[in-house]
C-alpha cells in the first residue's frame, strides 16, 4: 500500500513500515467467515482465500490508513480500537510469514548466469543451450528458510586446494551472498496438471526478498552432476511481511529481451511481465562500516513468475499454498549493480575497496552484516516497500 | 516383525501383511501418555516419539502377534479386541505414510552412476570426481511424493530431437523408473549443528521403497548446470507401510568398497553400514504380460544413510520429522540387476524382449504397471517385509 499521504506516522521512501494491523474488519464482507486466519501462526490460511479476497484486505487496510479517505476515521477516531490494532514495530517480532511447503530456486537473472557462466566455463559457453528456451531451476532446501534477523553460521564442508581432487574439510572461504526476489504462493494445483502461463499469477499471494547464502568454495566441488547441495541448504533469508502480488501490479515492466521464441507454453500476452523493484544490498562490516553493494532493479529478469510457474507444473508438478519459488540472483550489467560477491570480485580476483574504512572485501567475513531492501514507486505515486532482508555471518564451528 | 511363527493368516515369504492394528497397548508404558499419535493422519508424531519409542511398540506388536509368547493371548483369547483392531487390508485404503517435509534424493548407487556416466560421457569420465569423496546429492520435490497405487501421468515437456538445440514440445518418449529404498526420518535436527555419523542412525525412523519415475529425455536437455527439475518433480512413488530402522538392524552388511579414504565426519566405525535387502521390479503390460525386469540388492551403495545423515547437515542444514531421503538407483553390474530401463536398454539402445509375449520394451508405454517388492531375512529367520511400490502410466494428456 502507499505510504505517502497517510495519516500515520510511516516514514517517506518506503523500505519500512513502524505498525502492525488486527482486527477491525466490520465493514469488508469479503473477510466474513474467515476471520480465524488472522489467528493463525502463519499467512498460509490468508493466502488461500486468494487474491480476490487478500485484495479486498489489502485495499481496506489501506483505505483505513490514508489521510481524506472515507474509512480513514475507522480507526483515526477510535483511539481504544487504535491502541489494540496497531502496534509499533519495535514491540513485535516477526516470524517467517508462512509455513514453507517446497522451496524452488529460477536462475532467472540473465546478466548473474551470464557472468557466473564465463568465470565457470568462459564467454563462449557461459550460458547453457536450455537458458534461454526456458526457465531453469533447481529444487531447493525448504528447513533452512529463516527470517530476516537469523544469524547465519559460515558452513564447513568439503573443498578441494586449487587444482585439486582431493577435498579438505575447511570453513568455508568464499561465502557469498544471492540478491533475490521470491513468490509465495497462495492457491494449489493439482499433481498432473500444467498451469497454462495465462492462469499462473492466480497462484501468487504475494512477494518478499530473499538472500540466498552460497559457499562457492564448496558449490564448485559438489554441483557436478545433480546441482547445489550443501553449498545452499544452510541457510536462506527471507524478509519477513509479503507484499501482495495485487500492490506491485501498477509496478510491472518487460522482461530482458529473448531472442528465441520460447514454446507456446511459456508466451505470455502481457508485455510488462516482471516487477520492477528498485534493489539494494548493504553490508555492515565489524567494525561498523557500511557500504552500499549494489543498486539494481529487479528487472533484470529473463523470465516472468507466471513462466516459472508455467515451467514448474509442465510436467505435472503439484503446487501447494506456501510454496517459495526464487527468481535466481538478479544483477545489472555495470559495477555496483551485481547481486554477488563472486561477480563483483570477479569470481574473487578483485577484491573490493570499502569506501569507508580501510578494509577490504573478497568474500563475506564473520561479522559482517548483509541487508537487501526493495521499493516500488516515487514520490509522487507512492511506495510500495518490502521489509528488509538482513543476515549476520556468526563464525564457523570450531 | 518376522511374518512367520505368527498365529495369525500372514504369507510366509514376506512382501505383504495382510493386516493392520491399533488400540490394545496397555501393557506397554513406553506409549502411555501419547496414545494420540494412533489417531493421526501420519505417522509423524508417532515417528518423533524417538526409536526407543517406536522400537519397544514394534516389539509389543510382535510379540503379540507371535505363537508362543506370554503375550499372543492378548488378541488371539480376545474376539472383541481381535475384531476391533485387526482388519483385513483389503477393507483399509493405506495413505502416505507421513507428512513429508523436505526430500533429497542421493546418487550413493555405484554401478548406476558408473554406468549412466558412461552413457553420457564415457567409461573415464562416468564418475565425477567429487563421487568417491562424499555422497553426492540433490533436493527433490517433496509435494508430489504419491503412495504405492497412485497413478502417474506421462509428462510432456521440451525435447530437442537429437543433435538440436532447439527443442519441440513433446511427450516424454524416454519414461523411466529408477528402483530406490528411502529413509523417513523421526527426529529432529537444529540449523547451524551437523549431526555425526556415530549419531545419525537415531534420525530414522524407518524405511519405504521408492520409485523416483524419470523422463531421461526432459532430463538431458534441462539438467545442467543445475541438476534435474521438471524430469523428477512429475511424481515419486513410495511404498505405503514404514519398516522401522531397528526392524532392519539385524539385515545389515557392508557397503561397496571406497579406495578413497573419506573426510573424518564420514568414517563410520560400524562395518555392516548398509541394508540388505533384496530388491525385485516387475512389469506388467497393458496386455497382462508380467516380466521380473530387475533382482538386485540394496547393499549395492558406497554411501550409507548415516554417512548421508551426516553429509546432508555437514555445512548446518536442519532436518525435520518426515524428511525423505533417497538413496540414489540400486543396480548391480549383471544383465537383470539394474534399477532403471536406461541402463539395462544400454541406453535405450537394446530394447529388451519380454519374455511372455511377442512385446519389447526401450522406455515406458502407456499402461504399463511398474511394482517394486522388497524383503529382507530369509526360511529360517524369518522376513522384514515391505509393502509394494505400484504405479502405472496414463497416457500424457492431448
Amino acid at each position: 500500500m502507499s505510504a505517502l499521504k497517510s495519516w500515520i506516522d510511516v516514514p517517506k521512501g518506503g523500505g519500512s513500515q513502524e505498525f502492525s494491523i488486527g482486527g477491525g474488519f466490520a465493514e469488508l464482507p469479503e473477510i466474513q467467515g474467515h476471520l480465524h486466519v488472522f489467528g493463525e501462526e502463519t499467512l498460509n490460511s490468508f493466502a488461500a482465500l486468494g487474491r480476490r479476497v487478500t485484495n479486498a484486505v489489502r485495499l481496506y487496510l489501506s483505505d483505513i490508513l490514508t489521510a481524506d479517505t472515507k474509512r480513514a476515521g475507522l480507526l483515526k477516531d477510535n483511539a481504544a480500537l487504535r491502541k489494540k490494532a496497531v502496534l509499533p514495530q519495535s514491540a513485535v517480532i516477526l516470524h517467517l510469514p508462512m509455513r514453507i511447503g517446497d522451496y524452488t530456486d529460477f536462475y532467472a537473472g540473465l546478466r548473474h548466469a551470464f557472468t557466473v557462466g564465463t568465470i565457470l566455463r568462459g564467454a563462449d559457453k557461459a550460458l547453457q543451450p536450455n537458458y534461454k528456451h526456458m526457465p531453469v531451476a533447481y529444487h531447493g532446501r525448504a528447513s533452512s528458510i529463516v527470517v530476516s534477523g537469523t544469524p547465519i553460521r559460515r558452513p564447513r564442508g568439503q573443498i578441494p586446494p586449487p587444482g585439486s581432487t582431493t577435498p579438505n574439510f575447511s570453513p568455508c572461504k568464499r561465502l557469498d551472498i544471492e540478491l533475490e526476489i521470491a513468490a509465495l504462493l497462495g492457491k494449489p494445483s493439482e499433481m498432473g496438471t500444467p498451469i497454462s502461463v495465462a492462469d499462473a499469477s492466480e497462484y501468487v499471494f504475494g512477494y518478499v526478498l530473499m538472500n540466498d547464502w552460497s559457499a562457492r568454495d564448496i558449490q564448485a566441488w559438489e554441483y557436478v552432476p545433480l546441482g547445489p547441495f550443501t553449498a545452499k541448504n544452510f541457510g536462506t533469508t527471507i524478509s519477513p511481511w509479503v507484499v501482495l502480488a495485487d500492490a506491485l501490479e501498477p509496478h510491472q515492466t518487460p522482461a530482458l529481451p529473448n531472442e528465441n521464441t520460447p514454446l507456446p507454453y511459456l508466451v505470455e500476452e502481457r508485455k510488462d511481465n516482471v516487477l520492477d523493484i528498485h534493489l539494494e544490498v548493504e553490508l555492515k562490516t565489524a567494525s561498523g562500516s557500511k557500504t552500499n553493494l549494489t543498486q539494481t532493479s529487479s528487472s533484470n529478469l529473463l523470465w516472468s513468475f507466471p513462466q516459472m510457474i508455467a515451467h514448474h507444473t509442465i510436467t505435472g508438478c503439484n503446487l501447494s499454498v506456501g510454496d517459495l519459488l526464487g527468481s535466481g540472483t538478479i544483477s545489472g550489467t555495470e559495477k555496483g549493480t551485481q547481486g554477488s560477491l563472486l561477480e563483483a570480485t570477479e569470481g574473487g580476483k578483485k577484491p573490493l575497496q570499502l569506501p569507508d574504512s580501510s578494509e577490504t572485501r573478497t568474500f563475506l567475513e564473520d561479522g559482517d552484516a548483509v541487508t537487501i531492501t526493495g521499493r516500488s514507486g516515487d514520490d509522487e505515486s507512492g511506495y510500495v516497500g518490502f521489509g528488509e532482508c538482513s543476515g549476520v555471518i556468526l563464525p564457523a564451528l570450531s
